[in-house]
């Protein structure tokens, strides 16, 4: 029943991840979901704070925890979470996914759209409890952990929906062997892997984690999401969600649970380490992550740090380039996977249409830029907003003794609505090509380093060298010249950095869509998964085909 | 033009990917090839005997080397292969893998079709060769190398055609934003992984390498092929074939290079620990197979050893389940990674619609089914055909002393034609199912273990015990009831291992055939990889999407 009912929205998807054209089921704009919703948004989310969560459909939990900071007030949100044993977790998981993975794919996949239309009820409850565990402005949190991430998730049910009817389920083999011939009853069934673990982030704790967790259950997997600590209330509120649109349609909720820990009692590894799990998907640093990825008998997706470079060529116009740009390292302090690090500019500067424009004066402009922007007073809040902890805070504060020449330094911005916010303008800092040990790191946050080369050429080696070695996942180019373009898409391209040329206006590098732009690419050490190709889907299930001979 | 002129095969191909019903392009019968085709073949064959083999087109060999010996004469067959440096090697494919992996797709699938035309003309020299290394029977050797070979490599070219052509190489994305739209072109790429490794194994040299190279190949990496030392010539003269359709269609030969070596000098490790190669594909022993899977930084397909099981319940008639499964351990005398090896039979016996028959009954029906077959002047030799190598020959000879009850003990056939065969016959041994340390490992060759359990339930737990444990490629079960199979099937699919049921007549279970089953499911200890599903070909390449803002 709930397949007709969003049979269209399935089948849309479906085209749409094939056409890879713009398509989105989830309007981004707040307004879509009417006058009322943001107000209310506002009030169920404060009437969540101080309190046990009380949502999920989980029980049997042996304490409670929380400690979640906003980093907009810097008090406790009070919001305290079950705790569960892992093996109690397991076992649910396991029981649920019995029935689960029987299930035929295309009545998963009705289900599983139902409980984004359930979350989809939540989506200004989700925005606030986003920005006030992971500083994001108001309107990064609603796209973000609202229409994006439900995109993001039904991309993957499509994806799901289409690889795991890819073969018939039963035929008949007939195969010709002279005078007679041989008949075979054949069936093929994808059969799930078994549990999954999705390791949430505290910087994205929805939009990282809906694609795994929807991956794994339209593949027939039970999935257990273990949230970062400082970041829980917007997956515990789209987990009790998606628990109730499961329930009332007759479905175990725990095929989807939520394994909430605490920061002194991290649960992490003996979840991941349990030979009864069989996927984990993991986004955070490259530590961890490659611990993840050594791990014996796992199937793992990972999203780690990685290095994202700025090459300048040339430009028609400089001043929408660099406007673009500031905005781009701006946005959320630099605390996106996606955000620019690195700007590779030539010494000798760069070519316009207006004319030559020298390296100095280029690097003066994105500094104006910058400032022009955090200053502004409708803007500048708004596109930074808070620093998620303690740690990016002090890399940015710090930032100007990493070494070179600083160009600007970051420094406190006031946010108007909120006087005690966590904020720390960007830094930039310009320093040599063989300045290799400042910017070879990924300096997650507010930190912007110029490196001059001696040419655009230069600039493509640098750039490809970081992606090759500490990963990558956007590079961001500008060039007026077809055959410079080619070589840096070739270039950046052999190690599996995607590149997008001449951004000006309203799209910026950081921004991936749903349905059309994979996040990551898998091939660098940036992360070995993309949302959402093939490999996102199959490696989740294995075919197995059964033969009788026919009588 | 290769495309062109391949179009139609190709097509063919993917549609009987997804449909799965029977399609062959490569006739299994030799006489489909003519008359004078197997005399030509034998002749050709010959005059490779004792000679270096010269036929490849690579250069800068460091010396020669050879030591296969025929199983069927004792003879060594005196030809030597070139052996090159691995730096040699490795620096010839990357050369070679960079306009390689720009061609469109489809070009290289109408080349890559066109290689397995050419090796169609060699499909009796390499009968030949396959048979007087690896001991099998002519029409195994001929089959199995052959057409079987081509079947499964046109497979894995047509899956890759499908796969990467899934997204447009080029659109226009255009997202509306209220009064103004952003238009971005966009293009997709499956950018290849790098250098492939493919190491061969001694028992089907060509059928079991073929897969992982054509899947490198189509994905635009170059391969080179390390063959097992005592098992070259069928490869050799494969590679040959392609090298040379390469090179009269204008393409680089050393996309895929022969790699042999010296069992004194063994460069697998040295090949597949090097950096730039990136995709292994390996066929052999679980413990070298084990240290494949966990070499950091490498794409890796393996197909490992496996136990794997027959379970008897119930049948119609007893006589030709009997016959179908002495066969099925005869053939190749149990050197097929599809072989039944572990028989499990309910202490009370079995139900048949003749009436019951006892436990030692069907026992000894299965023993002289089997002592009849090896003894048939006509099929017995051709069944068994020879043993491969010494350490098999010894463990079927030695197998009478692993324990429990003998059967029958394996001895000495006469092979008419070759009276220096290297041969065996089957040792047949009852054990209790208490003994796991006996039926728990895979015993490689001529060797049958029945376990006497106490009823069917016990039967399936125990194969599935071994299956989840040790893996398992294939599972026969016999059931007339629809309950116990559906029981048999669950559980077995569960540890990923495929269920053929009652089979009887001219099929069995060692068969895979391709275009619809799957060999290995890639899902328990047999193996990671299965030829040919989509992850098989998917994991070669990375999709990458770049971006530019539309003027």
């Amino acid at each position: 029943m709930l397949v007709t009912k969003h049979q269209n929205t399935i089948n849309n998807a479906v085209k749409a991840n094939h056409e890879r054209t713009f398509y989105s089921q989830y309007p981004e704009h707040p307004k879509a979901y009417g006058e009322e919703a943001h107000a209310k948004g506002v009030q169920s989310y404060q009437q969540l704070l101080g309190k046990p969560f009380k949502q999920l459909l989980q029980t049997g939990e042996t304490g409670w925890s929380g400690e979640e900071v906003s980093p907009y007030t810097q008090e406790v949100l009070g919001v305290s979470y079950p705790i569960f044993a892992v093996s109690d977790l397991l076992s649910k998981a396991a029981e649920a996914g019995k029935s689960w993975g029987k299930l035929p794919v295309a009545e998963r996949a009705g289900a599983l759209t139902e409980t984004l239309e359930r979350i989809k009820d939540y989506f200004f409850d989700i925005a606030n409890a986003t920005m006030h565990t992971t500083g994001q402005s108001f309107m990064m949190s609603f796209q973000a952990s609202g229409p994006h991430a439900n995109d993001r998730a039904l991309e993957a049910i499509a994806t799901g929906y289409h690889e795991l009817q890819r073969y018939p389920p039963h035929l008949e083999w007939e195969k010709p062997m002279g005078k007679i011939s041989i008949r075979l009853y054949k069936t093929f069934k994808p059969i799930p892997k078994g549990i999954g673990v999705v390791i949430g982030c505290s910087t994205f704790p929805v939009w990282n984690t809906l694609p795994g967790v929807y991956a794994d259950l339209i593949a027939g997997n039970p999935v257990i999401i273990k949230p970062h600590p400082k970041a829980v209330l917007p997956i515990a509120i789209a987990v009790s969600a998606i628990q109730q649109a499961l329930r009332d349609n007759g479905y175990d909720p725990h095929i989807c649970q939520l394994a909430a820990d605490s920061s002194d009692h991290l649960i992490t590894k003996e979840l991941c380490e349990h030979p009864d799990v069989k996927l984990i998907d993991y986004t955070g640093g490259s530590a961890f992550g490659n611990y993840i990825e050594s791990l014996p008998g796992k199937t793992v997706f990972t999203e780690k740090a990685g290095v994202n470079s700025v090459i300048l060529d040339s430009v028609k116009e400089l001043g929408p380039v660099i406007e673009n740009l500031a905005f781009s390292v701006s946005l959320y302090s630099g605390q996106m996977c996606t955000a620019p690090q690195n700007f590779f500019i030539p010494e000798n500067g760069i070519n316009t249409a207006n004319g030559h424009v020298p390296f100095n004066e280029v690097v003066q402009q994105l500094k104006d830029a910058v400032v022009g922007l955090v200053n502004h007073p409708k803007m500048g809040a708004g596109t930074l907003g808070a620093i998620q902890n303690d740690q990016t805070l002090t890399r940015a504060k710090e930032a100007r003794h990493l070494g070179g020449k600083v160009i600007l330094e970051g420094g406190p911005v006031t946010n108007e609505e909120f006087n005690k916010a966590r904020i720390c303008s960007p830094t930039i800092l310009e320093v040599s090509s063989a300045d290799t040990a400042i910017y070879e790191k990924e300096l997650f946050g507010p930190v912007i380093l110029i490196i001059k080369t001696r040419d655009t050429d230069h600039s493509v080696q640098l750039a490809k060298q970081m992606a090759v070695k500490y990963g990558a996942i956007t590079c961001a180019a500008y060039s007026t010249d077809k055959q410079t373009k080619d070589k840096i898409e070739e270039e950046m391209n052999s190690v599996f950095t995607p590149v997008s040329f001449n951004l000006t206006g309203f799209i910026w590098v950081n921004q991936h869509a749903a349905f059309s732009d994979f996040h990551v690419t898998g091939g660098n050490p940036a992360g070995n998964a993309s949302f959402t190709n093939q490999e996102f889907i199959v490696k989740r299930f294995v075919w197995v085909g059964n033969r009788e001979l026919a009588e």
